[in-house]
């Protein structure tokens, strides 16, 4: 545990510590309460769960003095709303959390009801507890001790709590878009996207872009007998496997001319950073069972966050059901993604692929492209952004260790979605980790994240205070 | 048109053949009347078609003289059967046919309703007229000539028509099981099984046989997200498809070791009669909008019947439904079927395919044999059999021609089942043509067939009495 006081915060700031710390008692139990509200957004039965939770939101966000408290609807789940505008000049950051939680089943497998949260040796089980109202949590009382202590925060703040982000953020998009001029900010600070590791303080820079192609591969214009047409005709499968294995070389790196154009190859420091990233790369692939393949040269991690790839996502033809059925099938599908990284344009990327299997496809058959997503590149927080410096100056003073970049193999879709819709960056700053078993039976969150959090939030806002709004665009 | 002489016929078998010349009109009345009876066997709506054909057929037997006459169950739809045992020391031909029909849908498609035949320029068009009541009722006709102009036929006969041909005989296995005593024959006439061209008279002397597997292979415990791992681990669908790919060359060859083991390689005599055969590879190849490929060296036409090949039936694997996942999918599974020749063990040569497989699957990943089946061997008349000696007389003195032997790609059910269980070869005689539109809309019969085929009938049964019953045997 950290002493209670930071070396660097000012009287002021270290008075918002004090009681974010004082307060840690009803600030665990507004969180329980948080907990039993059956939030689940997936199963139309858990919509009084979700009522609830929003009301339960609204009182809070009232509570604590913001203003213009709401419910914001796309067309789905509302988004909660609140705002603090007190600091003129200041730039303005959008907190986002999220105040629905995945189904709890299957429900036999968990140790306590997901619903009861239960303190089991600092941690804190419950459904959500994790992803997300512990961090969501922590994130509403910085700011309520900022305007409780001091009568105010050190920058603007809108808060904006979604209801859909596990089930895919169906109708945030519009949501967003319909209340543009009040979501107006300079950045976007997230409780969601968790700490990488505990062992070392780490920051996120950014995601892999992707896009997808769908094709269908035609070599007949129906299926054949195997029996009377077997060894004299093309087969779509035997063609579109071919297709399929020329798109790798056999050591795993990608064979499609043009697949790599544009990506910046990985700098030192990034390398650096990723070495220096705890990671225990037998156990990422015994986790899952997989083994290590892919671009020579580089790192499973390197390849994965710093590298292109391209993976076919489905594949199909002929017959596929119970037995056994002599035919010679004229059509294979073939769905593919491609995810790029910085410096890339997705829609060249996924037309290189495209021009590949095109070249590759045999005289006699035809392959027609059913989809072409252009996708969305790669997302880059630029280590001068305010975001990352003031995260970096907070995370090195709490830990006395300088943070590590890290970047995301698959990107946040509201990352990119505030990036589209409103042109601001995010940087998460949610204090979950990664093993507390989202998305599973016996989710926990850890007690000790809330205070470690809450002081890291205060400092960072704090931090953030001394960038002015402009500083945060461009990037 | 031939003459009703018969310039090799004894006094006997041409009075038989004048018999069936005279009474051509009562034999197609007859034939239309079994055309009327909608005995489509795949839709349980015609059941009471079935039972009037079934009853329509016994009387006929009985009619014309024969003996036992009955029906015989299997579990599924009866056979009807008769026999007329009057030449002891001759041999004991099965012939046989099927009383049912393929479904007529689409209806709108056909000009004339497809239960009311209807003859247009010397063609009979119903459903069944070309498959296969017309060939049924040539080789009836034939017996009954016989029995009524001589009081006797010159072999044995027991007439077995099938009344689920067109379902893939369900129960034809159990009912010849079951009545293997009142079954047993020296050889099968088979009605069904047509003449491969209009231009030269052939001979069927043989099928391909094969074999099929079923295998599946994973690469990881479940789906990973290809954000997250993609370019990291390998991918099963990659993986399957390079194994896919590797089974054949380039150049269409198969690329399995011991594939080709003990495949007799095609006689001059058969390289002879396939280059003899009419046969328009490239409108084989445009009807089905299929691109010429496979073992480099064969003709498309020797390839199919001559040579084996190896084709996947069935490939799948991931998400293949609407839209994107982005998955680096964990499972693959693939169906495959080998088409064996003469010499040829299919349990051998599937396992050949098995092995390469396995061989070929890369570090990481498992194969899973999920299904093996032997098959059966490719199926040979040798060319010394009574019944291809038989048939090359008859259709060289009615033709002026020598028949040409002609080898199917794929082998034919109840052919394969007959030497199974009852040990004895069968004869494709019938009397269709290719181009009469079976199993579609608009089928139709040649009404010059009914007295080519009953010549040919009553001339094969006077030839094959020449043979002893033991000559049918151990081929």
């Amino acid at each position: 545990m950290h002493s209670t006081d930071s070396p660097s915060a000012d009287a002021g700031t270290q008075a918002v510590i004090d009681h974010l710390a004082a307060r840690q008692q009803p600030i665990v139990a507004w969180l329980e309460d948080f907990l039993r509200i059956p939030s689940v957004s997936a199963d139309p039965a858990f919509a009084p769960g979700m009522d609830t939770a929003r009301r339960f939101l609204l009182e809070r966000l009232r509570a604590i003095g913001l203003h213009e408290v709401q419910l914001l609807d796309g067309g789905g789940e509302p988004a909660v709303y609140g705002e603090w505008n007190g600091a003129p000049g200041k730039p303005t950051l959008m907190v986002y959390g999220h105040y629905d939680v995945q189904p709890a089943d299957p429900l036999a497998l968990w140790r306590t009801p997901p619903f009861e949260p239960a303190t089991v040796d600092g941690r804190l089980y419950a459904r959500g507890s994790s992803d997300v109202k512990g961090s969501t949590t922590i994130a509403l009382e910085t700011i309520a001790a900022f305007l409780a202590v001091r009568g105010g925060c050190p920058v603007n703040i809108k808060v904006f709590l979604e209801g859909e982000e596990e089930t895919g953020s169906p109708s945030l998009r519009r949501l967003v878009e319909r209340h543009r001029a009040l979501l107006r900010a300079d950045a976007v600070l997230s409780a969601d996207g968790g700490r990488a590791s505990a062992e070392v303080p780490t920051i996120n820079t950014g995601a892999r872009g992707n896009a997808q192609l769908e094709v269908r591969l035609r070599s007949a214009h129906k299926d054949l007998h195997s029996g009377r047409y077997g060894g004299g005709v093309r087969n779509a499968l035997h063609e579109m496997a071919r297709l399929i294995a020329s798109l790798h070389h056999a050591d795993g790196g990608v064979a499609v001319e043009g697949f790599h154009a544009g990506a910046q190859p990985p700098t030192p420091r990034q390398r650096a950073d990723t070495a220096a990233f705890p990671y225990d790369e037998a156990a990422f692939f015994a986790d899952v069972g997989g083994s290590d393949h892919g671009e020579p040269g580089y790192s499973a991690r390197e390849r994965i966050t710093l590298r292109p790839a391209l993976d076919v996502n489905g594949l199909w033809g002929g017959y596929t059901g119970e037995g056994g059925k002599t035919i010679v099938p004229c059509e294979a599908g073939a769905k593919l993604t491609a995810r790029v990284v910085a410096g890339q344009d997705p829609g060249a990327v996924i037309r290189a692929v495209l021009r590949h299997l095109q070249a590759h496809c045999p005289p006699g058959c035809t392959l027609e492209t059913v989809a072409l997503h252009e996708g969305s590149p790669a997302s880059t927080l630029a280590p001068a952004h305010p975001l990352v410096r003031a995260a970096e100056a907070v995370l090195e003073r709490e830990s006395g260790r300088r943070p590590i970049h890290v970047r995301l193999g698959a990107s946040v879709p509201v990352t990119a979605l505030f990036k589209e819709t409103l042109g601001i960056d995010t940087l998460m700053f949610g204090f979950n980790l990664p093993d507390e078993d989202v998305h599973a039976p016996n989710e926990f969150f850890r007690l000790a994240s809330i205070q470690q959090g809450a002081r890291a939030w205060t400092l960072l806002l704090a931090e953030l205070a001394s960038y002015p709004p402009a500083r945060f665009h461009g990037h």
